[in-house]
């Protein structure tokens, strides 16, 4: 069995991002030699999100719109987590909505994904440094 | 290591439809061979979902109510992803709750699933081809 | 390829309760011989959660509130799941948002988690019997 390890960083401009990554994965994994396998793909923070959906610009303004929805922002005071100063408790709700990890099979060496998949990292208390972690494991 | 790889189809009847695939999936970890490993099970479209729930017919009434209601269908206008002539906004959003794939341990050649565990595939923008992707790796 | 799998038991005192199980989890590993692979940790009821967050104790008070927001319990009625006497409806809607299972990259025979990542049991209808798989598999 093979596996290669791989730690990719972020540091969006934005507070709130959402950036297409299926390129800069899709070309880890032949560096794996690996040709049938899993290809894991993970935030290492609790305040972003790896996800896959379409690459539709207009859909990550919807993401927006919803999540704001879902799990606002304002007033910062309706987190508990937010009352040692913190001011990211909303970021940590939308983590666990978008998700913090794919699993990609390998297949013949790529990403085996349908054809309108693509992988985004989901930023929600962006402006600072952030890594993803890609693990790629088969044979 | 070993590995197998599926592609299974569906075309639902309906617009939105949940299908019980435990079964589906099962026949598919013995043609591997694999004793020990990792199940991966994922939708490879970005308007359905594959999930693990309770097979109570019941529950698939009260998700179609739930996301209805976190994520509406009407009206469509509200989603700027529909402004194009597509009508199914919702159906990534949806998406989103539901989940994209489950990872099952395969055990003594089995899917190590707990008692009511069962696999759902959940179409939100069907009455068209879709498919899903299963991999198996382990030894 | 290696592989280990175990499963681990809880039977909380509260009806929802959410418990970092990191320490748990992190032990299990060296057991396996493992240095480089995968670490699946799931939940084997369709009425609780595993997912990865912060550690702060506010937090898992911001998540009950909004579950409660998203997925009410009361009244139990709304669910149709409940009329054969179950009072779990919501417990499963739950489930959904915070997920059934992670995948966790074991890298040079640890957890391969950020500084913040914590892996969590999410209760939301306990005060029994229930358990978690965990299966490492690689080399």
């Amino acid at each position: 069995m093979k596996s290669l390890t791989e730690y990719v960083w972020f540091n969006t401009r934005e507070k709130q991002e959402f950036i297409n990554i299926t390129d800069k994965i899709s070309k880890i994994v032949p560096r794996s030699g690996i040709k049938e396998g899993l290809c894991l793909v993970n935030t290492m923070h609790n305040s972003s999100s790896v996800y896959i959906n379409d690459p539709d610009r207009d859909l990550v303004t919807d993401f927006e719109n919803w999540l704001e929805k879902l799990a606002p922002h304002d007033p910062p005071s309706q987190y508990l987590h937010n009352k040692e100063g913190e001011g990211n408790g909303e970021a940590h709700l939308r983590k666990q909505i978008m998700g913090r990890e794919v699993v990609v099979a390998v297949t013949e060496g790529k990403l085996d994904l349908g054809t309108w998949e693509r992988i985004f990292y989901g930023e929600f208390d962006g402006q600072r440094q952030k890594k993803i972690l890609v693990k790629v494991i088969g044979e």
